[in-house]
């Protein structure tokens, strides 16, 4: 997989002219959805690239990231010759970054792309990694391919338009990359202020947590191992998003990992140890700043089913990333229906549900 | 670039069973299209392992290497349970193996492919070097990634079942890749004789042919550079190939190549030394085995036009990959329009037209 470039700046446009001054290209392609294209590009309007740039708009939301979109980005950039030199900016979410990256990724069997992620879900996640992909007959980046984009350009300047939520859903998984790197990073986060600390102060903790996920993503592009580090609290997190999906009241994705992470956090002190100081420590965090996810014992064997289906699961097992403490990850854990309905009992105990 | 295996053998049946078996896999599809689905898998009915696989039939034709059929190959991976540990068999031409090759990397970013090409056409130029594609638009391949099958199993076995004019078309990429390696390879080429000798034989061929094109895959897998020299006689075998197509009456792809040859042969006399009795010894072979593609000089400002239209040209200007000798390439050569013009008049002197 080619060395990806990764800038964090607050100054995007030179951002922009420095990544593409580097790069022997002939036309130069935006891609946007509805919302970026008027909240963000309009303030990137000063920087003559990107004005003289074509700019691709889709439809925003998850809903909309599939092969309708995709094939509107191809047939544009068909439409707009673009060639083998082409170059194609995803500005956006993870939604954009994602279907993008697939796009270019697939268009004359790969252009080159660069990320610039507009929410802090997608710069700590989506952009950095290589995974694009859409939804298909229902199922989430069921086509994709594992593709790096020559450059990611990170900032937090975009950020004082998204609601407190999108925040917070962001943030969760930069607890989970401090909990995957070691106890200096992972103490600085919970140390963060929501309401008080800059965006400049965040730009400087998203670095981190951004080197985290590079780091392991560089160790094993594909997912054959070590990555599977990275869905700590998801799996327990994603049984918790199809559940609030299924009562028809969905949650944000970084809320359901928040949550997940107890649940794990929990599993990873029953079978490996992991202190149990730290966990509660993680629940009063997320208790103050995230709320709980109400569930009943009534909920257990859905979520146990959901758990099943799990993408990484492989023969019907429960298959979990755990910890034995903070910066010592433990991938491939099975764990028994017994033990992780224990687990959901404490997640409700610590989340006073 | 993951390293590719590629088994040459008579027994595919067995070579099957070995590969697979080598492979710790869930569940086995087989992609065919109506003609390799009658005519070949049916010849592999007493295989146990595809007896057990399940069978997707798309639509024959290059018209139907489209966008419909891979979204029926996703859909039909989806409803019957493939998942990351699934294996793809794409048995079939290079429709088969193009629209097989693309489906399977993007499903779930990529899952286990093995090509068992039945064309000859297939067996030397599209199973192998990690080309994947389908059509949109009208454009060819512009939709695609390079991503190698995890096998190729290159056999003889099915070409009694196809027209001569099939094993000519397949033939001519064999002697541009005997002309890109040495004289030796070459030489042995132009001895085949086409009703007489054996299907062992051409196997041997074939086994040196599509070593040739490994090699130099493997040195340049993304064409950057070197690739290109497997660009040879395609300019100009394109151009013919459109004009065919213009005039309503199609012809093969490899006999467009072994005209097109001839031309960018000539070029490589005038422009880079290639000596002129191999350009003779070469036409000479194309006469008797493949005719002529009948031009006039009015053709010549249309021809010229669509060799400065060809993927690999970057400004208009006319690209080409020749040769200095028989293994001595030399890629990205610009010719003139009166370059052009004059090898196209030799190549009607050559080819008596």
């Amino acid at each position: 997989m080619k060395q990806q470039k990764i800038i964090f700046s607050n100054n995007v446009s030179n951002a922009i002219d420095d990544t593409l001054g580097t790069m022997d290209y002939n036309r130069l392609f935006v891609l946007t959805d509805v919302n970026t294209r008027q909240f963000v590009l309009e303030r990137l309007a000063d920087n003559h690239r990107l004005a003289e740039a074509h700019n691709i708009t889709i439809k925003s939301g998850d809903v909309n990231k599939n092969l309708d979109s995709a094939t509107d980005v191809w047939r544009e950039l068909c439409a707009n010759g673009a060639t083998r030199k082409s170059v194609m900016i995803n500005l956006g979410g993870g939604m954009v970054t994602d279907l993008g990256g697939f796009a270019a990724s697939t268009f004359k069997r790969g252009i080159r792309f660069i990320n610039v992620p507009t929410t802090l879900l997608s710069a700590v996640d989506a952009a950095v990694g290589g995974k694009t992909g859409i939804n298909f007959r229902g199922l989430k980046n069921e086509i994709g391919v594992f593709n790096e984009a020559d450059a990611v350009i990170i900032s937090t300047k975009f950020f004082n338009t998204l609601p407190d939520t999108e925040i917070k859903s962001g943030f969760a998984e930069m607890l989970k990359h401090g909990l995957l790197k070691d106890a200096e990073t992972y103490d600085r986060l919970l140390t963060f202020d929501f309401k008080e600390d800059s965006h400049e102060h965040l730009l400087d903790l998203l670095k981190e947590s951004v080197e985290v996920k590079a780091q392991i993503v560089e160790q094993d592009p594909h997912e054959k191992g070590l990555r599977r580090a990275l869905n700590l609290g998801h799996t327990a997190g994603h049984a918790f998003e199809s559940l609030a999906m299924d009562r028809k009241s969905p949650i944000p994705h970084g809320y359901a990992v928040a949550w997940g992470l107890v649940v794990e956090l929990t599993l990873s002190n029953m079978l490996c140890g992991f202190p149990s100081a730290r966990v509660q420590e993680y629940a009063s965090f997320v208790l103050e700043n995230y709320g709980s996810f109400h569930i009943t014992c009534n909920d257990y064997d859905n979520l146990l089913q959901l758990m099943r289906h799990d993408k990484k699961s492989e023969h019907g097992e429960m298959n979990f990333s755990l910890l034995a403490d903070v910066g010592d990850v433990k991938i491939n854990c099975e764990a028994t229906a017994d033990d992780v309905k224990a687990a959901l009992d404490i997640y409700r105990d610590l989340l006073h549900i």
